[in-house]
């Protein structure tokens, strides 16, 4: 294990962490938030100081051959070090007195996940607010993608950024859109900007503050949902809830898509088998959903309305509301509870299972099927023509047992709270996929903050593993990766 | 597809259900309970023409070659036969007035998950509570499985019945114990008897009536959990509830365990992976939930009475009851969800996932993280220091994938009825891994009466599914198997 690069990594993320941190102390500043400047200038400095230092115990590391391994033990370990360090200005200004809560609020926000333990939002600090909407923004597309698209490790090392990307990035598969590493990781940001850009944008025709409206956009953009009122977005329009509608569902399709796109290969992109079959689930999902709960609401208007945007809400894994879908019919409750698991598309900043890993369990469940019933046939599992690597299928078959393993064994941990089955197993739901509310005790509504510091210990676990896509965190805590170390 | 060859078994197996049927009239004879006496001999006769008809059909044809979808359809057909004429006596003698009821409780039966739509049993006439219980026994070791024990397909068909006995037997890999399909079938039920006879012999010992006895060994040997009372065993002495866990134990054992011990074969025996495995879980499954429920009763004697009893009825997916164990702590409730997905062993008569299917799922997924740590090494799975084929590896995935799927659209699909979230998934694991009570509404008190038609008839599904382990079900449903029909 090659741990100094992997250090010297973390350097460089603690130095961009530091940059990031300083908007919401600019806001804080501004607004003469006293405490919250105070709580952000210590964060940075510990921050800036672990830096540092970082970096000068391992400025001389030369290029070594990395493996598959480092990457992933970076990736967990870049997620836990920037989670413990950006819960620092939560902590330090006191708006979240127990540092255990403020990590669980920071990873939920890294990791796009949205579930909070603050019982009330609107007093908070603005620049506290803005920080916390931000760690969704930049966990969305990954802190390391973002590393790797302003600085170089070289030519020699792009087999290590792939690793980085492959670790970070979601989906069973992750291709590189151009040859070089940092042009991919520099596309997919570009493309990400412009679309949260387009989204500020049409909150504020809407008539939204500059300061709302690119909260809320950071929070669809990462599929995050962490909100800055205490009704998340029932308060707003129509109109605005239309618009985050249609971007938290935009933001939920592979950033590849979007890349054929620009290039005009239409046919490429319209054509590609995840994209498909994600918007027949949307539509899908809408029409059973609105026919479901059409006696709840007095307007065919209003039953789409929220109807869609929490389909959109809890497909896109971002975790808004605008209408509480605890009290909907137990039919409309199972859906929401299957599309939780689903999630958004591969290469897009969602969450949950992802549609491409569906839709490749589906097709090796049918080739097996024919297997049996015809033994000597050889047949490929094609995905939008295409035949797919072995490997994906294993993979995509380890990682349904790994998911399996991993939500029964914290809902197991999690239930020692005595808190009810479905308040236990949607928060575990929840947290694992990155999406935010549960049912029951952890419903739209309400939070998280009546869960005793393990169990919330075991959700950041879970938030972790479901943005990492688990590999990272199974590596992490695997002594076999340890054992040769050095 | 050879449909005539099929109607032949068919033909056959109705001329055993005939037989098999006696007993039960011949109990409502001795009893004068006129009622029950008139039913049996009217579904008698409308079994008994029905095979005829079918074996007058099927007479002539002759040995053609046979493959893994003949054996799979014969099987999914041949339970749906036996359940819809098996729920005749129900519904004729009016003890169950709706014939969908009959179906549900016929297929309960024979699929041994216990799970009950009489509100009532103590009232029944014994000659039908005699037939609940025996198609336990029957469906549990299988009735495929005792055709093959007395009637030989002939020599040239070794094949078919060994695609019989693997769609009917649980676990990923059906050996044969000898060579011979008869001698294997014939010595599975040998052992299957006198463990049968040896339980209605210790439960005597203890004082019960030999119809009581015999009732209860019934459901404790096919591990199906239908009770002839209405409280199942609270009310018996604590004897009988200690011998009956540890028989519900022993008849969750893969029954070639009992062959190697009686061909004194003690380390191949006691070295099965899965017997270790399964073992240890009953064992850490008692200490957590004895220590979580301490609390609630008075000795530990009674803890560790109702715990044992508890985890042994739902590893063997038994169904039993001694103790409401739906009022216990939320951490107890999610160990026995856990387990109850576990289920058996495999060769065993119980149901679930099987703990060797567990056990494959976790070594490869390990395997699968090792390979993509270290891409160029080549590792095969062990089980009992053996390597395994990898098709079995690529069943199990497909099962598990299979079954998630199958457990998602029943769980919609049943939740159409309005009730909880907690209700709907546990009738459903608790139908689809043939267990019987679940919780909540479907808990260890309450039954499934409930339930719409519609609902009665996805668990139906789901108990034969659960039963036959998914593929001859899937099988049937599949339009491809009937493109090429004929």
């Amino acid at each position: 294990m090659n741990l100094k690069m992997i250090f010297k990594i973390i350097a460089y993320l603690l130095g961009i962490e530091c940059a990031l941190m300083l908007p919401s102390l600019g806001i804080s500043y501004y607004l003469h938030e006293t405490k919250a400047v105070n709580a952000f200038l210590i964060s940075i400095a510990i921050t800036a100081i672990i830096a540092i230092v970082l970096y000068l115990c391992t400025r001389k590391v030369q290029k070594k051959r990395f493996y598959a391994r480092e990457g992933l033990v970076t990736t967990g370990i870049s997620w836990i070090v920037i989670s413990l360090l950006g819960a620092l200005p939560f902590y330090f200004s006191g708006a979240i007195p127990q540092y255990i809560d403020a990590v669980f609020e920071t990873v939920s926000g890294f990791t796009t996940t949205g579930s909070s333990i603050l019982l009330e939002v609107e007093s908070m600090p603005k620049g506290l607010l803005f920080w916390r909407s931000f760690t969704h923004w930049v966990g969305g597309m990954g802190v390391l993608v973002f590393l790797m698209s302003i600085v170089s490790l070289g030519t020699k090392n792009e087999g290590f950024s792939l690793h980085l990307l492959r670790a970070e990035s979601p989906g069973p598969s992750v291709g590189k859109m151009v040859p070089r590493i940092k042009e991919t990781a520099k596309i997919l940001y570009i493309i990400y900007i412009v679309l949260t850009v387009l989204d500020v944008c049409f909150l504020m025709f809407g008539g939204m503050s500059l300061f709302d409206a690119t909260c809320i956009a950071f929070g669809t953009a990462g599929t995050g949902g962490f909100g800055i009122k205490n009704d998340s977005l029932a308060s707003y329009s129509p109109y605005i809830q239309y618009v985050t509608t249609v971007f938290m569902l935009l933001f939920s399709v592979n950033f590849s898509i979007y890349y054929l796109i620009v290039l005009r290969k239409w046919k490429e992109a319209f054509g590609d088998e995840e994209f498909r079959f994600f918007w027949t689930v949307v539509v899908v999902g809408i029409t059973l959903v609105c026919i479901n709960v059409r006696p709840l609401f007095a307007t065919l208007e209003e039953t789409f309305r929220h109807v869609s945007f929490t389909i959109a809400t809890v497909l896109s894994t971002t975790g808004y509301g605008t209408a509480d879908f605890d009290l909907w019919p137990s039919f409309s409750k199972t859906i929401l509870f299957i599309l939780m698991i689903f999630g958004a598309s591969a290469g897009s900043t969602g969450g949950g299972i992802k549609h491409i890993r569906i839709i490749l369990l589906i097709k090796s469940l049918r080739r097996n099927i024919h297997k049996s019933l015809h033994p000597t046939e050889v047949r490929s599992v094609l995905i939008s023509g295409k035949p797919i690597d072995e490997t994906i299928l294993q993979n995509t078959n380890a990682y349904l047992i790994a998911y399996m393993i991993m939500i029964s064994l914290s809902f197991l941990l999690v239930s020692l709270d005595g808190f009810s089955f479905e308040t236990n197993l949607s928060a575990i739901i929840a947290t694992f996929n990155n999406i935010g509310p549960g049912f029951a005790s952890v419903g739209p509504t309400c939070n998280f903050a009546a869960f005793s510091p393990f169990s919330k210990f075991v959700m950041i676990i879970c938030m972790l593993a479901g943005r990492l896509e688990i590999y990272p965190m199974l590596v992490l805590l695997s002594s076999s990766t340890w054992k040769r170390a050095r």
